[in-house]
Protein backbone atom coordinates (compact mmCIF):
# COMPACT_ATOMS: atom_id res chain seq x y z
CA UNK A 1 0.00 0.00 0.00
CA UNK A 2 1.80 3.19 -0.76
CA UNK A 3 0.41 6.24 0.78
CA UNK A 4 1.60 9.93 0.74
CA UNK A 5 1.24 11.59 4.29
CA UNK A 6 0.53 15.05 4.98
CA UNK A 7 -1.16 17.52 7.93
CA UNK A 8 -2.59 20.35 8.21
CA UNK A 9 -5.18 22.26 10.73
CA UNK A 10 -8.97 21.03 10.70
CA UNK A 11 -11.84 23.20 9.10
CA UNK A 12 -15.39 22.30 9.68
CA UNK A 13 -15.51 20.86 6.43
CA UNK A 14 -13.29 17.74 7.62
CA UNK A 15 -16.40 16.95 10.80
CA UNK A 16 -18.03 13.75 9.00
CA UNK A 17 -14.16 12.41 8.64
CA UNK A 18 -13.21 13.03 12.00
CA UNK A 19 -16.30 12.19 13.73
CA UNK A 20 -16.29 8.58 11.48
CA UNK A 21 -12.68 7.86 13.23
CA UNK A 22 -13.63 8.92 16.64
CA UNK A 23 -16.67 6.29 16.52
CA UNK A 24 -14.53 3.33 14.56
CA UNK A 25 -12.93 2.58 17.64
CA UNK A 26 -13.40 -0.37 20.51
CA UNK A 27 -14.60 2.18 23.33
CA UNK A 28 -15.06 5.45 21.22
CA UNK A 29 -18.55 3.07 19.09
CA UNK A 30 -20.38 3.38 22.38
CA UNK A 31 -19.82 6.98 22.96
CA UNK A 32 -20.52 8.76 18.97
CA UNK A 33 -23.25 9.27 17.12
CA UNK A 34 -21.83 8.92 13.31
CA UNK A 35 -25.20 10.21 11.79
CA UNK A 36 -25.78 11.70 8.36
CA UNK A 37 -25.97 14.80 8.82
CA UNK A 38 -23.64 14.50 12.51
CA UNK A 39 -25.91 16.18 15.22
CA UNK A 40 -25.42 19.76 15.65
CA UNK A 41 -23.31 18.97 18.75
CA UNK A 42 -20.32 18.30 17.16
CA UNK A 43 -20.08 21.77 15.29
CA UNK A 44 -21.09 23.39 17.84
CA UNK A 45 -18.24 22.04 19.69
CA UNK A 46 -15.82 22.69 16.68
CA UNK A 47 -17.08 26.07 16.81
CA UNK A 48 -15.78 26.46 20.33
CA UNK A 49 -12.70 24.53 19.65
CA UNK A 50 -11.94 27.50 16.84
CA UNK A 51 -12.76 30.00 19.67
CA UNK A 52 -10.21 28.72 22.18
CA UNK A 53 -6.43 30.38 21.48
CA UNK A 54 -4.80 27.47 21.48
CA UNK A 55 -6.45 24.58 20.54
CA UNK A 56 -6.46 22.64 17.21
CA UNK A 57 -7.32 19.73 15.14
CA UNK A 58 -4.68 18.17 13.91
CA UNK A 59 -5.45 15.64 10.55
CA UNK A 60 -2.88 13.60 8.84
CA UNK A 61 -4.13 13.40 5.08
CA UNK A 62 -3.16 11.04 2.13
CA UNK A 63 -4.28 12.39 -0.89
CA UNK A 64 -7.68 14.11 0.25
CA UNK A 65 -8.41 11.59 2.50
CA UNK A 66 -8.52 12.25 6.51
CA UNK A 67 -6.37 8.99 7.59
CA UNK A 68 -5.69 9.96 11.34
CA UNK A 69 -6.47 13.04 14.02
CA UNK A 70 -5.74 14.22 17.13
CA UNK A 71 -7.11 17.37 19.29
CA UNK A 72 -3.98 19.79 20.68
CA UNK A 73 -4.77 22.23 23.16
CA UNK A 74 -1.63 24.91 24.51
CA UNK A 75 -2.39 25.24 27.83
CA UNK A 76 -0.85 28.19 29.64
CA UNK A 77 -0.60 28.26 33.62
CA UNK A 78 1.79 29.32 36.61
CA UNK A 79 3.34 26.55 37.62
CA UNK A 80 7.00 25.49 36.90
CA UNK A 81 8.02 28.99 36.37
CA UNK A 82 4.86 29.90 34.09
CA UNK A 83 5.51 26.78 31.56
CA UNK A 84 2.59 25.95 29.47
CA UNK A 85 1.62 22.66 28.51
CA UNK A 86 0.65 20.85 25.17
CA UNK A 87 -2.16 18.30 25.74
CA UNK A 88 -3.60 15.70 23.37
CA UNK A 89 -7.13 14.00 23.52
CA UNK A 90 -9.33 12.54 21.03
CA UNK A 91 -5.94 10.15 19.12
CA UNK A 92 -7.21 8.20 16.25
CA UNK A 93 -5.70 6.33 12.94
CA UNK A 94 -7.95 5.39 10.08
CA UNK A 95 -7.35 1.29 10.86
CA UNK A 96 -6.80 0.83 7.42
CA UNK A 97 -3.61 2.42 7.60
CA UNK A 98 -2.55 0.80 10.96
CA UNK A 99 1.34 0.38 11.26
CA UNK A 100 2.51 2.59 8.92
CA UNK A 101 3.71 5.31 10.79
CA UNK A 102 0.41 7.56 10.91
CA UNK A 103 0.15 7.97 14.47
CA UNK A 104 3.81 8.43 15.35
CA UNK A 105 4.05 11.19 12.38
CA UNK A 106 1.08 12.91 13.72
CA UNK A 107 2.62 12.99 17.38
CA UNK A 108 6.24 14.10 15.71
CA UNK A 109 3.80 17.31 14.19
CA UNK A 110 1.64 18.13 17.81
CA UNK A 111 5.47 18.06 19.06
CA UNK A 112 7.57 20.09 16.22
CA UNK A 113 4.03 22.54 17.06
CA UNK A 114 4.38 22.13 20.91
CA UNK A 115 7.88 23.04 21.15
CA UNK A 116 6.97 26.07 18.62
CA UNK A 117 4.55 27.03 21.23
CA UNK A 118 7.28 27.01 23.70
CA UNK A 119 5.70 24.09 25.89
CA UNK A 120 7.72 22.77 28.41
CA UNK A 121 5.79 18.89 28.67
CA UNK A 122 3.08 17.32 25.90
CA UNK A 123 0.70 15.83 28.29
CA UNK A 124 -2.23 13.26 27.61
CA UNK A 125 -4.06 10.75 29.82
CA UNK A 126 -4.90 6.92 28.33
CA UNK A 127 -7.39 4.40 29.61
CA UNK A 128 -5.46 1.72 31.33
CA UNK A 129 -7.01 -0.95 29.04
CA UNK A 130 -5.94 0.83 25.93
CA UNK A 131 -2.32 -1.89 26.96
CA UNK A 132 -1.28 -1.22 23.35
CA UNK A 133 -1.60 2.36 23.01
CA UNK A 134 0.64 2.78 26.55
CA UNK A 135 3.66 0.98 24.50
CA UNK A 136 3.27 3.14 21.36
CA UNK A 137 3.14 6.18 23.61
CA UNK A 138 6.36 4.54 25.69
CA UNK A 139 8.10 4.28 22.34
CA UNK A 140 7.73 7.71 21.66
CA UNK A 141 9.50 9.05 25.09
CA UNK A 142 6.13 9.51 27.32
CA UNK A 143 6.10 8.30 31.11
CA UNK A 144 3.44 6.94 32.86
CA UNK A 145 4.31 9.18 35.88
CA UNK A 146 1.05 10.17 36.65
CA UNK A 147 -2.25 8.73 37.48
CA UNK A 148 -5.21 10.25 35.29
CA UNK A 149 -8.23 10.79 37.22
CA UNK A 150 -11.60 11.91 36.17
CA UNK A 151 -14.53 12.77 37.52
CA UNK A 152 -17.52 11.78 35.06
CA UNK A 153 -20.95 13.60 35.57
CA UNK B 1 -8.61 27.85 64.68
CA UNK B 2 -11.62 29.94 63.05
CA UNK B 3 -11.59 30.99 59.53
CA UNK B 4 -13.54 32.01 56.88
CA UNK B 5 -13.64 30.66 53.45
CA UNK B 6 -14.36 32.63 50.30
CA UNK B 7 -13.80 31.83 46.61
CA UNK B 8 -13.11 34.36 43.76
CA UNK B 9 -11.16 34.04 40.62
CA UNK B 10 -7.63 35.13 41.20
CA UNK B 11 -6.05 38.46 39.62
CA UNK B 12 -2.36 39.86 38.55
CA UNK B 13 -2.13 41.52 42.37
CA UNK B 14 -2.80 37.78 43.71
CA UNK B 15 0.70 36.34 42.10
CA UNK B 16 2.63 36.97 44.74
CA UNK B 17 0.51 34.79 47.26
CA UNK B 18 -0.17 32.12 44.76
CA UNK B 19 3.43 31.61 43.89
CA UNK B 20 3.95 31.21 47.41
CA UNK B 21 1.89 28.37 47.68
CA UNK B 22 3.11 26.80 44.34
CA UNK B 23 6.56 26.69 45.65
CA UNK B 24 5.36 25.69 49.15
CA UNK B 25 5.68 21.90 48.42
CA UNK B 26 7.66 19.03 47.94
CA UNK B 27 7.92 19.08 44.58
CA UNK B 28 6.93 22.42 43.69
CA UNK B 29 9.81 23.70 45.78
CA UNK B 30 12.49 22.96 42.95
CA UNK B 31 10.68 24.10 40.38
CA UNK B 32 9.76 27.51 41.72
CA UNK B 33 11.49 30.58 42.22
CA UNK B 34 9.56 32.56 44.70
CA UNK B 35 11.25 36.01 44.54
CA UNK B 36 10.38 39.09 45.18
CA UNK B 37 9.90 40.87 42.91
CA UNK B 38 8.63 37.43 41.17
CA UNK B 39 10.18 36.84 37.72
CA UNK B 40 8.27 38.15 34.98
CA UNK B 41 7.40 34.67 33.83
CA UNK B 42 4.77 34.48 35.90
CA UNK B 43 3.50 37.58 34.84
CA UNK B 44 3.80 36.63 31.47
CA UNK B 45 1.93 33.08 31.95
CA UNK B 46 -1.28 35.03 34.11
CA UNK B 47 -1.76 37.15 31.27
CA UNK B 48 -1.92 34.33 28.85
CA UNK B 49 -4.14 32.42 31.04
CA UNK B 50 -6.30 35.33 31.04
CA UNK B 51 -6.56 35.74 27.12
CA UNK B 52 -7.97 32.09 27.09
CA UNK B 53 -11.50 31.93 26.87
CA UNK B 54 -12.32 28.98 29.83
CA UNK B 55 -8.57 29.43 31.92
CA UNK B 56 -9.00 30.62 35.25
CA UNK B 57 -7.38 30.45 38.65
CA UNK B 58 -9.65 29.97 41.39
CA UNK B 59 -8.59 31.23 44.88
CA UNK B 60 -9.90 30.03 48.24
CA UNK B 61 -9.71 33.40 50.37
CA UNK B 62 -9.72 33.52 54.49
CA UNK B 63 -10.06 37.65 55.00
CA UNK B 64 -7.47 38.97 52.42
CA UNK B 65 -5.41 35.67 52.80
CA UNK B 66 -5.05 33.52 49.81
CA UNK B 67 -5.13 30.01 51.83
CA UNK B 68 -5.68 27.58 48.32
CA UNK B 69 -5.79 27.95 44.81
CA UNK B 70 -6.43 25.87 41.69
CA UNK B 71 -6.30 26.63 38.07
CA UNK B 72 -9.55 25.46 36.07
CA UNK B 73 -9.66 25.01 32.12
CA UNK B 74 -12.51 24.16 30.37
CA UNK B 75 -11.03 22.10 27.42
CA UNK B 76 -13.83 22.10 24.12
CA UNK B 77 -13.37 18.62 22.19
CA UNK B 78 -14.96 16.48 19.32
CA UNK B 79 -15.18 13.02 21.39
CA UNK B 80 -17.54 11.98 23.34
CA UNK B 81 -20.60 13.93 20.95
CA UNK B 82 -18.87 17.47 21.54
CA UNK B 83 -18.16 16.85 25.32
CA UNK B 84 -16.33 19.59 27.12
CA UNK B 85 -13.90 18.82 29.53
CA UNK B 86 -12.95 20.67 32.50
CA UNK B 87 -9.36 19.82 33.67
CA UNK B 88 -7.63 21.19 36.67
CA UNK B 89 -3.93 21.89 37.67
CA UNK B 90 -1.45 23.23 39.91
CA UNK B 91 -4.08 22.77 43.16
CA UNK B 92 -2.51 24.20 46.55
CA UNK B 93 -3.41 24.72 50.62
CA UNK B 94 -1.60 26.77 52.36
CA UNK B 95 0.07 24.60 54.98
CA UNK B 96 -1.48 26.26 57.73
CA UNK B 97 -5.17 25.36 56.90
CA UNK B 98 -4.60 21.84 55.91
CA UNK B 99 -7.14 19.21 56.96
CA UNK B 100 -9.85 21.68 57.17
CA UNK B 101 -11.80 21.22 54.06
CA UNK B 102 -10.36 23.85 52.22
CA UNK B 103 -9.32 21.71 49.12
CA UNK B 104 -12.79 19.72 49.02
CA UNK B 105 -14.29 23.01 49.23
CA UNK B 106 -12.20 24.57 46.00
CA UNK B 107 -12.63 21.12 44.24
CA UNK B 108 -16.62 21.74 44.95
CA UNK B 109 -16.54 25.29 43.87
CA UNK B 110 -14.66 24.30 40.41
CA UNK B 111 -17.02 21.38 40.05
CA UNK B 112 -20.13 23.44 39.92
CA UNK B 113 -18.57 25.67 37.67
CA UNK B 114 -17.76 22.98 35.61
CA UNK B 115 -21.43 21.87 35.48
CA UNK B 116 -22.66 25.25 34.82
CA UNK B 117 -20.39 25.16 31.37
CA UNK B 118 -21.80 22.03 30.73
CA UNK B 119 -18.82 19.85 30.83
CA UNK B 120 -18.97 16.08 31.13
CA UNK B 121 -16.31 15.17 33.51
CA UNK B 122 -13.89 16.81 35.32
CA UNK B 123 -9.82 15.35 35.01
CA UNK B 124 -6.23 15.96 36.21
CA UNK B 125 -3.62 14.15 36.33
CA UNK B 126 -1.54 13.41 39.91
CA UNK B 127 2.08 12.37 40.35
CA UNK B 128 2.26 8.54 41.49
CA UNK B 129 4.39 9.80 44.48
CA UNK B 130 1.33 11.91 45.81
CA UNK B 131 -0.35 9.13 47.38
CA UNK B 132 -1.98 10.95 49.68
CA UNK B 133 -3.39 13.40 46.96
CA UNK B 134 -4.81 10.15 45.09
CA UNK B 135 -7.15 9.04 48.72
CA UNK B 136 -8.37 12.75 48.79
CA UNK B 137 -9.13 12.73 44.81
CA UNK B 138 -10.92 9.05 45.51
CA UNK B 139 -12.80 10.38 48.16
CA UNK B 140 -14.49 13.48 45.56
CA UNK B 141 -15.08 10.50 43.53
CA UNK B 142 -12.27 10.70 40.86
CA UNK B 143 -11.03 7.18 39.36
CA UNK B 144 -7.81 6.40 38.74
CA UNK B 145 -9.11 4.85 35.34
CA UNK B 146 -6.35 6.63 33.08
CA UNK B 147 -2.66 6.57 32.44
CA UNK B 148 -1.44 10.18 33.11
CA UNK B 149 1.41 10.34 30.84
CA UNK B 150 4.50 12.99 30.40
CA UNK B 151 7.12 14.11 27.55
CA UNK B 152 9.07 16.69 29.31
CA UNK B 153 11.37 18.21 26.77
Amino acid sequence: MNFTMNFRKANEDDLPAIVRLLADDELGSKRERNTEPLPADYYEAFAAIEAQVGNQIILAIDDQTVIGCLQLTIIPGLARQGMKRAQIEGVRVDKRYRGKGVGEALFKEAIVISKSEKCGLVQLTTDKRREEAHRFYNRLGFLASHEGMKLIF
